[in-house]
């Protein structure tokens, strides 16, 4: 469904008022027909939709009681936890992927990758729950889901083919996680994601927690991988902490090969793990995206979803206050995320999708230092959220 | 004024369902005589009001024009822009420190200790403008006024002159800013604040910033002032940093020697310093107390001043994610910063102050994890806010 509208005094971007037309779901140059829908912003900031390029829909627990979190202080007892908390709550991918979409709507999060569970005692039954919420927000908010080994895939037999048994069903994207520390064999764990990749025609996206050297390492094999198969503009590695604890010739030339094999790089900013350089980052061309990874779960206990408070965030981890670099810390989470994730036709220019949100602020460093909430998303046109009041058709969420 | 009030059906700290009954200002264990006024507070959680232990409520821009940060990276170009900003937009500390109190009262913050900058261009201007402030909430929020030589003390004459003036004119403590590294004399800094707050029975809160062996030195030389001077219990490390960048050994030895001479330290758990550890300070017998530091001023754009939500900031900044540990953040925020500014009869027990802040969550960590707002806050019995809306016999606050 599409809709012609008109939106009247809105400031793109932050910058001059203007009126945008949006005509058969696509932002238009051409003069609206008298009689055209029409909504007053009142001088508000318009934004494209905002990205959520990582996060976990299968595993929230929005919704439901109060998860005591005793849980051990390393990766794998997290790990364990989780797998377990999957088992005895019986957390519904389907159910619950769409209470956190609910959540992050009102917050303008029209675009989201999430991944989503595979492994030997749920097999693809959370992909397939997934696939479901994608299919009941068809049209309002996309969802790209990615088969992920969260419990490893070489030391779990059977997951690699329950990955490939994932990508029928309809998963977008191979998935992957630190191939040295938990699935113990980097070459071969590296080689048969990109080798399910190549025979699928999909994208990779890989969680790379591991430090230093041995993160680095794993990246040369990733860039080495992405060369040899031409995979350019298609992997994206989630969180690369290495690149923020290395020292900087050893950051600069790593960065480099990111830039050179166009492999983009997903940064949530957390506070109690390594910050990634930015800046450096960006102004190598190496693309950066964001997101809130795990929100309200076992692993974490809080997160909104919002990702202009993920821009504030990314300032933050980052020790940057001035206007220029909030404004930068926005187009992490927007034209960044679009491009990690491989949107087309992403932002406010004409022939772009007509998708954004917007936000009542003076200025786009105001908007990330303050996140108003009461937000007006429009997606084709259509207006799925007036000042943070979600339209009544929308799908039911149990 | 005070309120005679029982509180039914209260989980005071997360604990089982009860009654709290305030008599004359004072939580008491008698039963209330029929007839008492009586609000029902469904269960929710009972905090003890939170404690704001650092924050410049003289510089926030609450309610003004959106300031455009051009601000270079030292911190030394802060302190310029920040004493420019004070002139050029002509900001007024009674006003803005008002505003500040009024966005941070319903969400339950009661006791705030704030730095006032004194300087040679303000004069006291902003101590005196904090006084008219304090005066308009007293017996609402309780406001403690730092006199504090944000742009440095020796290395501006006149600076000492205009604290001790500060301290006649309602200062009630002395502070003082990074001995080294801004005012150059670590020594005669030092010095000269110790021998201003023992000439006038005042306690010392100092801003120290140093990283490394640096801040080290000069601990040692405020754990050795406070040793001979008898100081102890009324002395305030400020952020600390260099507590987080020392190794085991050198850290285990100062933290000891700062719970010997039961000198408090203050740590907002900032994304971008150094991380304190938390846990080990507080195992060590160290008073931790938190704060906002500035919020949505020259220095940093953001910041609520919520003090629940500054519980969460500091269990991410040290990935805590448990539940016991995101307690602990929370007595931080309030008993700790109760007892790190010196507020006596603190808390919920019989015969302590009868204020509290009710929130509405399953648990303590809940609260923490998703600061639900909507608040009610009762100081002495007397409601000032109820579900986050703020009771209309208020200050009126321009
Ligand atoms: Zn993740
Ligand atoms: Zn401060």
């Amino acid at each position: 469904m599409t809709t012609d509208l008109i939106i009247r005094n809105v400031r793109p971007l932050g910058g001059a008022p203007t009126d945008l037309f949006i005509r058969d779901g696509r932002f238009v140059e051409a003069a609206a027909p008298k009689g055209t829908d029409a909504i007053d912003a009142g001088g508000q900031i318009a934004l494209p939709g905002l990205v959520e390029a990582h996060t976990h829909l299968d595993k929230t627990l929005i919704g439901t009681d109060w998860y005591r979190n005793e849980v051990g202080p390393t990766r794998n007892d997290r790990i364990l936890a989780d797998r377990r908390a999957k088992r005895e709550l019986g957390i519904d991918a389907r159910r619950q992927s769409a209470r956190q979409i609910m959540q992050t709507l009102p917050f303008g999060v029209t675009h989201i990758r999430t991944h989503v569970d595979v492994d030997t005692e749920i097999g693809i039954a959370n992909v397939q729950g997934l696939v479901a919420t994608r299919a009941a927000f068809a049209g309002l908010v996309d969802v790209q889901i990615v088969a992920f080994p969260q419990s490893g895939m070489l030391v779990r037999p059977g997951t690699l083919a329950l990955m490939e048994e994932a990508l029928k069903a309809g998963a977008d994207i191979v998935g992957g996680i630190d191939p040295a520390s938990i699935d113990r064999d980097p070459v071969r764990h590296l080689d048969a994601i990109f080798a399910l990749a190549d025979r699928h025609s999909k994208p990779i996206d890989i969680h790379l927690h591991e430090p230093g050297e041995l993160g680095a390492f794993c990246l040369e094999l990733i860039i080495e991988r992405t060369r040899a198969l031409g995979l350019q503009g298609r992997v994206m590695a989630s969180h690369a902490y290495c690149l923020g604890t290395l020292d900087a010739k050893r950051q600069g030339t790593l960065i480099d090969a990111l830039a050179t094999e166009n492999i983009a790089v997903m940064t949530v900013g957390s506070p109690s793990a390594p910050a990634l350089p930015l800046k450096l980052l960006r102004q190598s061309g190496v693309i950066v995206a964001s997101g809130s990874d795990g929100i309200q779960g076992t692993w974490e206990p809080w997160g909104s979803g919002d990702m202009l408070e993920r821009a504030k965030f990314l300032a933050q981890r980052n020790g940057m206050t001035a206007d220029a670099d909030l404004e930068a810390a926005v187009e992490v989470c927007t034209f960044g995320g679009a491009s990690g994730i491989e949107l087309h036709d992403y932002g406010l220019a004409p022939g772009c999708h007509g998708d954004l949100v917007l936000v009542a602020a003076q200025t786009l460093a105001e908007a990330v230092a303050l996140t108003p909430h009461e937000r007006t998303v429009i997606r084709g046109g259509r207006i799925l959220v007036r000042n943070g009041q979600l339209s009544e058709d929308l799908p039911h969420v149990d």
